[in-house]
């Protein structure tokens, strides 16, 4: 590994930007217009790799583009560059610009002459009681556009709200949302007799927003209103059919009620909404539901989130 | 089924206090005392009753008893009179004395000359959205004790607080803290990266207590402060084999926050915890943390209420 070892200059734009995750293997082939122009998945996610491998699984699977482009220049955000990836990459501390991410990224050259460059992930320490992380979603608000000071919320198992001030990602903060929605759904009292809906039911969607901005007191907390799931069914009110979508208003509707209480936005505000997946139309009625207006991001913020700090390496 | 089917006079002390769940089946037989003298426990929970014939594999199971004792009368409380169970039960409305509760049980008649008296569930019309249930906490409440006006925290899967007023069940809150528990031990990111611990790690446990009732602003609320089980691994601060301990203090600690917030304590006041199993211990210790006062009522709270319910019927 060394600094020089790329086969392309400091700024050339890289041939692959690699979105490898826990589950599942992602590599986008760049064209010339500075956009992915054809991928590559496979089932090969991180925890399926052997002996650690990464470089030989790597190697093999590109190779249909290597032997077109020759060597490839590589960039790679997200949790291959975690503890349990290829190798831990730093977390660089808030406030952090996209030189600020680019100055922390390691540049990595493989037998047979490809380089990886790793991109870090993002800390706040100010976070209590311990320094809060991401990994992946900062190349989402670098692609996203860090001009406008605005809050920006990437919906995901671990969804982040992050406030985007000065051309710099200044504080973020992590909601487990999604990890409550699919552990609850497949594992609790729900599943045993929620039916996975036909199609998604906005009408059930939209009573667990309700449920979740209900003010009266009585309606209680989060640990409380989850069981409305439960007591809505036994009441003859929620169908098993309409039990997934009510959880999922229930508990994004939650989210923002926790984001407006810690200070992240309020009625009347523009938040943006930034991923790749049907999330993106949940969170957005979730944020005019809640009396905010939304602006969402490019699809493939990632990519241009990548290709913005490998341009600054 | 008929109300003059009792082989026992309507005030008579019933033979057997049946505790039938989803996945176990215990039996108490009760003696001259009034007290369980000795039990059966086999898995057959409800859910593995085939075909609906819960009187078939109730009368195989206590054919012992029955041979000393003759036909046996039986008091059932909890999800065997659910809607999964053997037959559903009502739920009586809050407010509700032992009488009330007694008013709606049911007595069956078995072949062979057993009969069960199934008691009913308790539910709360106020609670929004929908009317809050339980079955069983009910009859563990009666066990208890009405007598004194207090506030009573039932744990488990889905605990339950609940007003005791004037001789009655006030009002009731289900939180499905539990739930969250064991979802998000044995399903999350944790479940990959936390190791089961050796004993019981007080310590762990007291951290998790602490950063649920952390004041700052900045420690967000439930879905945020959740992760800081992962959060506190990767900063070292969180042991593999201290994650569910954590996990468990953080979660039991926040429900304290919860009911504080909603009204149902306030440091100082005097809460009973009433159960029969470890859960006791951990919320008479989160109970401590909220500045609260505990008592804790007899281990066989359900067997006593049982037992009373079934002398008004």
């Amino acid at each position: 590994m060394s600094a020089d070892a790329a086969k392309r200059g400091p700024k050339g734009v890289p041939d692959v930007v690699l979105d490898w995750g826990p589950a599942n293997f992602r590599a986008l082939l760049i064209g010339p217009d500075g956009r992915a122009s054809e991928q590559i998945d496979t089932p090969e996610g991180i925890q399926s790799v052997a002996d650690g491998d990464f470089s030989g699984l790597l190697a093999r699977t590109l190779t249909p583009w290597r032997q077109r482009r020759g060597p490839l220049s590589i960039v790679a955000a997200g949790m291959i560059g975690s503890r349990n990836g290829w190798l831990e990459m730093p977390y660089v501390p808030t406030p952090a610009s996209p030189a600020d991410l680019a100055a922390a990224a390691r540049r990595l050259e493989l037998e047979g002459g490809d380089t990886v460059t790793f991109l870090p992930g993002l800390t706040h320490r100010a976070a209590r009681p311990y320094p809060d992380v991401m990994r992946g979603e900062e190349t989402q608000l670098v692609g996203f556009g860090l001009g406008r000071d605005i809050t920006v919320v990437l919906p995901g198992t671990h969804a982040k709200w992050a406030r985007i001030a000065g051309g710099r990602i200044e504080r973020f903060q992590t909601f487990v949302t999604g990890e409550i929605f699919s552990t609850l759904s497949r594992h609790s009292f729900l599943a045993k007799v929620a039916a996975p809906p036909d199609a998604p039911d906005r009408e059930a969607f939209a009573r667990g927003l309700a449920a979740a901005r209900d003010t009266d007191p009585s309606a209680g907390a989060l640990l409380t209103r989850l069981f409305s799931v439960r007591t809505g069914w036994l009441a003859g009110k929620i169908a098993p059919g309409a039990m997934i979508d009510y959880l999922s208003g229930l508990v994004i509707g939650w989210e923002f009620v926790e984001a407006e209480r810690g200070g992240w936005c309020k009625a009347g505000d523009t938040v943006a909404v930034v991923g790749d997946d049907e999330l993106v139309a949940l969170y957005c009625r979730a944020a005019e539901a809640s009396g905010l207006a939304v602006v969402t991001g490019p699809e493939d913020a990632a990519v241009r989130g990548a290709l913005a700090i490998a341009a600054l390496v």
